[in-house]
């Protein structure tokens, strides 16, 4: 059963099965130290209806309830694709039976709920993730290097960030993200997060000294956030950062980076137009022709070849910190905590802003 | 003379010697309905420096001051390349000299000393427009018939725009942008103009309800600006749109464009990158395919050639206007002082938001 032979590999469950979990099921399979072994949804019938729907193996185990699921002695680690609001149920029981978590997007409803699901996962020694697939394309690494790079690229600038698609009339009716009960945070949960996940993933993970939405959020009858914007600063003569996601505009991916001396524009940061490939634009030192008749240096394209899909190379990332602790007897690395954490504070400062008619919220951490 | 048989060809005077003069004279030496007849300096040295720099032909008349300009009956426009600071005087005293006025931007320190410009350009009935050249570019022409097409490109959502370039020390410490007495705006009415105006240019020139500056705004020690940042909303369920301009960021002239079924991404709006096409990127109806593994389209570069560059185009439409005044008996177009005076309007709003905390400033025209 081994795929490789760095040890057996990390035996995953899927506890329920939103669409979003057929994904990380395919995910699961190309990733080599991985192997799906049990899915889990509130009936039989669905998890059948599931593992006839991803072609999975007879092998893999079918749960009626999450319960059961994780009493499973053979599940090394689950995924959850649960709706916001069940989060800290679920991680919680799934830490305490000392199952390694791989959690959706928005990792919680506030950074209080998140915090107690970090804790839980500390305290009982499991890993800790968050689904962000895009911070494990190779592009990602890739750019990361270009912008951290003070010679060439300078100190950051600038940060502008957008993450969109227009959800069709069904989508803004019945999806569980425009739900009150379910994912109350609407697009700042959703497409927002990858927005303020990449403005903190430019700055290392430091927070912002202030942070405010801007007008006019758009929110459903439920109060649900449809489309909102934040802007960010770091300091008196710092970074700035501004941020727009949507559910009611049209597909866009894109953030810039721009530093003193340097630039990045993606504009499929999260989901790469090619699944082999991303693309993304550096210019260095440009500066306009004499009479301003062009310019001195154009973009040029850096393109990065991924052998395996990104949701791959995070489940892949997972396994190798879960057989860490497993088997090596390392301790869970608390970083992929710490980004999430970095996140879900500055989402939910955004958060208070709207509701404070976009008052500045000042961070004091 | 005459360059083309549609009348003889608007005569221009140069007022002042800036760089940015060596452009227009260029311009005006490509323009087929446009002849330069006249340079001025405050002093008759500098003037012929710049006739003999530029190659001009000994026919062009050089005047040591600008008021034996203004006396030459033979100069029917003149281009103001002149600190903002001194607009108001010059501007004025070339409308009542019936001089058409090229006014480079910022038009003005405010838009109350906009406001007498334009006023003295109607009552003399003379022609205004700023030297906003990318406005007359094909390619601006194009992205606008797309954002315009309510059928293709929806509503629009969202617009983005920054213009940034990394000031020298030397440009640092003396260029006239960064000098609180000669042009006080600094880098909100330079780099910021072109941001502003491309913003307003996307929305039909309507203003927005609500400007803010967004923090931290840099200045230099004399309270130049140096880099700001701003948003504006049009009501509470409309367009929203960022910018960002600086003296202290690497080049950038990039504008985003998001409607609720379709984007443009333009990097290079104000000076292109090649002097003799622009290129902009169109995505029309982009899904994200099931699994969420990739795009459904990409975005397809749409290249618009120009066969004159776009300061050439922009004197040839002034000169158009010009003529149909000196030789047709029509009135000039307020069109261009009115898109001047939407930018002026915006950039102002920026300006007391900074100076009052980045409150916000509600639009009441």
């Amino acid at each position: 059963m081994a795929k490789n032979d760095d040890g057996s590999p990390v035996r995953f469950g899927i506890m329920g099965c939103a669409v979003i979990a057929r994904k990380l099921a395919a995910a699961i399979a190309v990733a080599p130290s991985a192997a799906l072994v049990a899915v889990a949804s509130r009936s039989i019938d669905k998890a059948q209806q599931f593992a006839v729907r991803n072609n999975l193996s007879k092998e893999v185990k079918l749960y009626g309830s999450y319960e059961e699921l994780l009493e499973d002695p053979s599940v090394d680690a689950v995924y959850l694709p649960l709706p916001t609001s069940l989060h800290v149920r679920w991680v919680t029981a799934a830490a305490e039976k000392g199952k390694h978590v791989l959690l959706e997007k928005p990792t919680a409803l506030d950074a209080k709920m998140l915090d107690e699901m970090l804790h839980a996962c500390e305290a009982n020694r499991v890993q800790f993730m968050d689904a962000s697939m895009w911070y494990h394309h190779p592009r990602t690494l890739r750019m990361k290097g270009f912008v951290s790079n003070r010679e060439k690229f300078g100190e950051i600038k600038s940060i502008h960030s957008s993450s969109s698609f227009h959800g069709s009339p069904n989508f803004l009716k019945n999806d569980i993200r425009v739900k009150a009960e379910l994912d109350g945070l609407g697009a700042l949960g959703d497409t927002g997060w990858y927005c303020i996940g990449a403005i903190l993933w430019a700055m290392d993970q430091k927070l912002p000294t202030t942070v405010r939405a801007l007008p006019a959020a758009i929110k459903n009858d439920a109060g649900v956030i449809l489309s909102c914007r934040g802007s960010m600063n770091w300091g008196e003569e710092g970074t700035v950062a501004t941020f727009h996601c949507s559910f009611v505009a049209h597909a866009t991916q894109d953030l810039v980076v721009c530093g003193s001396k340097a630039t990045i524009h993606v504009e499929d940061f999260i989901i790469p137009f090619d699944d082999r490939r991303g693309v993304f634009r550096s210019t260095i030192g440009a500066e306009f022709l004499e009479l301003h008749v062009g310019w001195s240096v154009k973009g040029e394209e850096v393109v990065v070849g991924n052998e395996m899909v990104q949701e791959g190379l995070m489940v892949e990332e997972l396994s190798r910190l879960v057989k860490g602790v497993r088997d090596g007897g390392v301790e869970p690395d608390l970083k992929w905590g710490r980004t999430a954490m970095a996140t879900q504070l500055v989402l939910d400062a955004v958060r208070v802003s709207i509701d404070g008619g976009y008052q500045p919220v000042h961070m004091y951490n």
